[in-house]
């Protein structure tokens, strides 16, 4: 994050001071992105979406253990940082469906290549050796 | 994860059944190592470590905000899955380096992939528009 040291000068417009956020500097906003996009269930969200448009419940049944409440929470978030679109239809039953923006798309492709490295290489990591 | 459904048969051995883990499923080891991996700490120390070999104290002044606390306790989760070698040199002061092991390099390398999206990408997010 690139800020000016002197507290009297006038600051810059947020666009030239964000120009690049840095997640080792403690108040830098891209710290709650990435919480977001790396939370528990934001991975997943993520990865779920990459694969097209879904329902609430739908994301529901595919992210096991998720609760309603954290799934809310997650999207919430992601929508909250541009990454996801939610339409709400106004039929009976109410129907609602979540997908990924462009920018989403963008983060969810870096995030499930880190994904899928996890899972391909689950037996060689230490963990895997420890009993179930 | 791949599991036999026939609760009967004679369990494989884990070295068969984990040939890929299932982050959607929730028993699935790679949950555990996902959480290391992407943890408010693990993924800036795992950025850092791609840097080289740190002492405790240069790793807690480089990542900003993190508590001793949380650094052994992230440091301890990272070595436990292979990701991270610790060396204790008996000297006085005691002087302990951590540094990446070849696996810890590779999932590092694709944290840091999604880890500079992020900053990269700030000023796009729509978090960035928001006042600090």
């Amino acid at each position: 994050m690139s800020m000016t040291d002197d507290p009297t000068a006038t600051p810059l417009p947020l666009s030239i001071r964000m120009q690049r956020g840095d997640l080792f500097s403690e108040h830098c906003p891209s710290r709650e992105v990435l919480k977001h996009v790396t939370s528990r269930w934001g991975v997943l969200v993520l990865v779920a979406l990459l694969g097209g448009t879904h329902r609430f419940s739908d994301l529901r049944r595919k992210v096991g253990g998720v609760s309603e409440k954290m799934l809310a929470q997650t999207l919430q978030w992601l929508e909250g940082d541009g990454f996801v679109d939610r339409k709400s239809y106004p039929v009976v039953p109410p129907r609602v469906e979540y997908s990924l923006t462009p920018l989403g798309r963008e983060v969810g492709e870096k995030v499930e290549i880190l994904a899928d490295w996890i899972e391909f290489n689950l037996p060689r990591i230490a963990k895997a050796d420890s009993p179930l």
